[in-house]
């Protein structure tokens, strides 16, 4: 391939794997350098994690959070975008191992991030999807809305309860989105559509196996975010295991609780490719970078994101957060740029710019330093950061709308099931 | 079920298999009548076909040309909607078989449409996928999209052209649809977005076994439409078969033609319901009705849309296109009431409010009764006329605004690639 070393190009050719928010921030970084670059996803699109669940609760169609990787870098001549898969990496040779043939790199950024773990009990994930991709979105999206489906069609009271029972496991920040969109679904968007199950029955409970809710919050955000989200009806309980998950539902302890749809939000592992880079991991597996965030004995390999374990001088890690990822994106593409004009390069420094995260309707909490905001304020504060970091204009513009129009008239516009899983393939006609 | 016949319930049950333009005619039209309706659809939500191509071409996002069911019938409270399939009918007992349970009628209304067929050739389906629901929409989007890319990977000069060669099959409404927005995609909207394959020389290539595209139009039309999808960079072929299809690519009579992705719009067959009703069907499985659109010997028993075989007092058959499925809808309708009301019936009279087919940027042609138009004027009418019947206020704001954004950026939005097929799946992470 023309990324190939092979040629006697002198330009140095970094590599970045991923283009999620950090491996994004090194190629535009690196827009006025004298780099080639090579940016390798698996998907050709670049994700706003942070409005995913949106569009697993049929607020948000999916193009509205995606932008196709090429058309975001369409103007950085210096970028070459390839969608395939990176398999492995070689240090000693400097040379990435794609799905369709390999690449040799100068400077290697590995920004590949985490995905949903079940701790060992890969069997849940049949019953309980995460969400970390836009199919992990639409197969969440479909099994929501056909329980409701099922529950109309259903005349066994015990079996029709179990439909309209709702488990989210985790109570960090994408647990409690879910939980409150579901039970703003059951109470405000459902109800006059149906004419046997009464949405408004609908049991939504918020599993969390620590002491509170969204612990990297302050605790009286905790306290405050769960308070908003027993006003909006769900049930929360903290201090709870889940010890088995089955297409029944869920075992709690030793409490079985019947419900045909649980979400999992509980737990993320970094991505496997940090294991392929022989330097030492974090338990999460995530792998424990220098203070410029290279990798051990390899100044010329980054890692970024959630998949980098970075300790701040105040003892605690970097968050697994976009904004996170963003800072070290821009930082390695400022050390690459620093050495290659021989300057020196300071460590990477973590700017905490406050945590957001929303509840429901007009209801979220926010933190800024020693500043703690709930409620409307903070809801306010969050939809307003959300829509400034979209990508796109028309994106920006669509996803103001139907907020709007979700605001004004409680109606969901995705609401529409696609696809099949555990529901049989139907034929084309009938 | 509530729905079945056992309740001494004396209002009238009426049940509408498929909730398309046909169904949905029906049930709002009995909306102000004592009937109980129970609406059967396998989808839960009503698809606006015309647009679908705009879907499958990376244009539109599947919520903007498809609403839920229940959400359109919501304030219609003697309708009930049900999320299920209809297996058989049994018109001696007047009773639904469904995947799940059955139902008893009073009335039976028939509008499961048609679907794409291959004349024998089932194997064709898996290289050439048809457009007729949102997931063979998402079939064809993936395919179209994954093809650049694999393009852009390619180092064989033959290969990437055979991922840059596309065939379009049948040169009716869809096939020129989906012809000129391939060439529009390729001309305008990619070029700059690659480094290695220039989308520029892609080659789309339209197929058609008879002697004229959109037979269904003036000839004069047809021969307007082929020369402004010229214009647009297609490739035409009029008179040509098409006698083998596999992952290479087509066989044009014996001439081979590589290429990776193929469409196919060449033909439909009715829903295989039709079979279950014990009707004369015609040659395209299509059940030939009573002039009041009943099944011979069964008044009670209706057969509306696509499924439906009528033809004119000028012996030309009613087309199967949505204005037609939905004055079937109205006339069942009003048929019902008139019968419950002991009055007389006239026999259904189609009434031909003119055609319209676009074929890309500022180029459409369209026919009422004598006035023949083509070019911009006939692109501002079928613009204008598919806003106008599209469902719901915001899908209506939404298209104009997508359609604005496309005219002047060249960019569709919609262009996100997700799920798989024939690409094998990926791990999770890396």
């Amino acid at each position: 391939m023309e990324g190939n070393a092979s040629s006697p190009d002198p330009r140095p050719h970094v590599v970045i794997l991923g283009g999620g928010f950090g491996g994004l921030a090194v190629a535009r970084g690196l827009a006025d350098t004298k780099a080639r670059i090579t940016l390798i996803d698996r998907r050709n699109h670049h994700l706003f994690q942070p409005l995913l669940y949106q569009v697993a609760t049929a607020g948000l169609s999916a193009p509205s959070i995606a932008a196709p990787l090429r058309q975001i870098l369409r103007g950085q001549a210096n970028v070459t975008v390839l969608m395939d898969e990176a398999l492995d990496v070689d240090l000693a040779q400097r040379r990435v191992t794609l799905g369709h043939g390999s690449l040799d790199y100068d400077a290697l950024v590995v920004a590949t991030g985490a995905t949903h773990a079940y701790f060992g009990h890969d069997d849940w994930e049949r019953h309980a999807p995460g969400l970390k991709t836009l199919d992990d979105a639409f197969t969440i999206r479909r099994r929501v809305l056909l329980a409701f489906e099922r529950a109309e069609r259903e005349d066994d009271p015990a079996q029709r309860r179990a439909w309209l029972n709702f488990v989210v496991v985790g109570g960090g920040a994408t647990g409690v989105e879910l939980a409150g969109t579901l039970a703003e679904i059951a109470r405000h968007t459902l109800p006059r559509e149906f004419r046997r199950a009464d949405p408004r029955h609908a049991n939504v409970l918020l599993v969390e196996a620590g002491p509170r809710l969204l612990p990297a919050f302050a605790p009286e955000l905790s306290d405050k975010a769960q308070r908003q989200l027993e006003k909006l009806g769900v049930e929360v309980r903290l201090g709870t295991a889940v010890t088995r998950i089955d297409d029944q539902g869920v075992v709690l302890g030793d409490l079985p609780h019947a419900a045909r749809t649980v979400l999992w939000a509980a737990g993320v592992a970094a991505s496997s490719l940090g294991r392929r880079l022989g330097a030492p991991l974090d338990r999460a597996g995530r792998v424990l970078v220098e203070p410029d965030l290279s990798v051990p004995g390899h100044p010329e390999v980054f890692v970024i994101g959630d998949l980098a374990s970075v300790t701040q001088p105040n003892g605690k890690p970097v968050p697994g957060v976009a904004p996170a990822a963003k800072q070290m994106g821009r930082y390695v593409a400022a050390t690459l740029k620093a050495r290659w004009q021989g300057k020196p390069v300071q460590p990477f420094r973590y700017r905490d710019d406050g945590s957001l995260a929303t509840i429901g309707r007009m209801a979220a909490v926010a933190q800024f330093g020693r500043l703690k905001l709930s409620g409307l304020l903070a809801w306010w504060v969050w939809l307003i950061a959300h829509i400034a970091f979209l990508i796109g204009f028309r994106n920006r513009l669509v996803v103001m709308l139907d907020w709007a129009w979700a605001y004004w008239t409680y109606q969901r516009h995705a609401r529409i099931v696609t696809g099949t899983d555990e529901t049989p393939t139907l034929p084309r006609d009938a």
